[in-house]
């Protein structure tokens, strides 16, 4: 038996790619450090991430729990109290995302700076 | 006088948001790992990232040179060559980026097992 090739997000057709995609993009970066803290509720989610749609919200949500990244629980009270929280999976995944803003935040100074720079030579 | 606002992603109107959209991006996250062992051509960049179009190929190149993460340079030859390399600033992306591509090359397995399960019972 052949050892699987392992995933190569530099080949256009490894699954790996898409799931980097999945991961890198800012709704999902933003609602994952959002659950960091525990479960929250959709109204909550939308509240949190200024500017996202409602549709939005549901798709991403819908996507990152197929992807067992996050937990959709209804508690049967009336009305039905929906929350989504992350699952260890999706917990991994804090420490990169956190990486990712922290880098994005850290260093806009610089990226406008640079951006001030070029548009004063184009 | 005040102090400046800090950054915040989770704004709508904060620049921020758009330069994680700009480090979340795929190609971007291709392009810079594939230019952390030196300069490269386009041609070589072009052949590492496999299925990046010419267009975006050059699209991603001159936001990342107007963002200070890239740096082009024309070799006064014949034919002159032209090379990209990191900047010191790009360089710093190497740690998260690089984070973003170890979670996905080590948890697709995890993720592909739980699309499979959610398909089963859909």
């Amino acid at each position: 038996m052949s050892t699987p090739r392992p995933y190569d997000p530099f080949a256009r057709d490894c699954p790996s790619r898409r799931l980097l995609d999945r991961i890198g993009d800012r709704w999902t970066v933003l609602l994952i450090t959002t659950l960091e803290d525990g479960p929250r509720r959709f109204s909550e989610l939308l509240r949190t991430v200024d500017g996202i749609s409602q549709k939005m919200l549901t798709q991403t949500l819908r996507s990152l729990e197929a992807d067992g990244l996050v937990l959709r629980t209804v508690h049967p009270e009336i009305p039905p109290r929906v929350e989504y929280e992350l699952t260890e999976l999706g917990r991994s995944l804090l420490e990169p995302l956190g990486a990712l803003i922290g880098w994005a935040t850290d260093h806009m100074g610089e990226v406008q700076t640079s951006r001030g720079a070029v548009s004063a030579t184009a």
